[in-house]
């Protein structure tokens, strides 16, 4: 799962002094909290990404076990910036790397590439997701912006774009619903 | 839905100076913004009550924006124990009382309470959903504790009490699906 934070317009928060741009923390937190405690991560069935609007990727440990307090996270992703790993001693949790968004997924060389927008096509997300399930590496592209959508480049890389909800749904329950119903789709055992 | 955190053990927080014991206020606040967010709510088919571990009810308006910030959520709470309302002026987001959660049960009177907990008998979300969906006054208990369960007499209030993940999964997930799937089982228009 990619967690696009690429181009959204009006919150561009700004990191200290430092002045670098960064998306909205917070919902890269609430996202990140959801999908690392989801069944689906816990059967290593999921590696999460996330694509920064200044080209940046982080990419998590599923092992990660983050901070539940979204200061602390905000000071982690800061952190990430300065030293390109956390922690700096032990295990690395997360890392950070200049890369664009098609670079990843060149590298994660994907069967499926799903993006989910508001202005996609309408599915219901169970049917997205038995969709992803047909596919040996499917990625699935999460926008994380405030306000905005997916630039054009990003959604000519979707083979399948879609909103699951008339409603202009948060990014977390998007991730939510996404990794359930796809936990679904390839029957995980909850018993 | 009701959010208990009436019987948690290890990670009891403090209110500041005051030494009102409370609970996980991180917890509650990710809780609750997967439930505000949530289309079942938008379609004004939910409730949300948070239940503390000193017998205080917080009922929220299901219209509330909520703070993205769980330190300024928390402040809020904060600000709720010294005012039993927020905000101070205009129509209230949040209110607190002395309530017991029997007493609030009592009040919203319902046909069918089910808990949700670790220590419950197996059975899928949709399931549980399946069931509440039959009822006209459902009432959903989830436990919004670090550690520890329902209180027995909380448990003897409960007329289901199920699991519906062999792992503990965390409050906000356990939220999250649930409401995903009684919308589903009630027939949700997503589109």
């Amino acid at each position: 799962m990619i967690l696009d934070q690429s181009y959204h317009h009006s919150a561009i928060l700004r990191l200290g002094k430092s002045g670098i741009g960064r998306g909205r923390p917070d919902i890269v937190h609430f996202c990140l909290l959801l999908a690392l405690g989801a069944p689906l991560n816990s059967d290593n069935q999921l590696t999460c990404f996330v694509h920064s609007r200044d080209d940046h990727v982080i990419t998590i440990d599923p092992r990660a076990r983050l901070p539940r307090n979204t200061d602390r996270f905000t000071a982690l992703i800061e952190q990430l910036y300065q030293t390109s790993v956390v922690p700096s001693t032990g295990p690395p949790l997360m890392k950070l790397r200049r890369e664009s968004l098609k670079d990843l997924l060149n590298k994660i060389s994907p069967d499926s590439i799903v993006a989910l927008t508001s202005v996609g096509s309408p599915k219901p997300m169970e049917v997205v997701a038995a969709g992803l399930q047909e596919a040996k590496r499917p990625v699935l592209l999460v926008g994380g912006f405030p306000v905005g959508h997916f630039s054009d480049q990003t959604m000519k890389m979707a083979s399948g774009k879609f909103r699951i909800d008339r409603r202009r749904l948060e990014a977390w329950t998007v991730v939510g619903r996404a990794i359930y119903d796809y936990e679904k789709a390839i029957g995980t055992e909850r018993f």
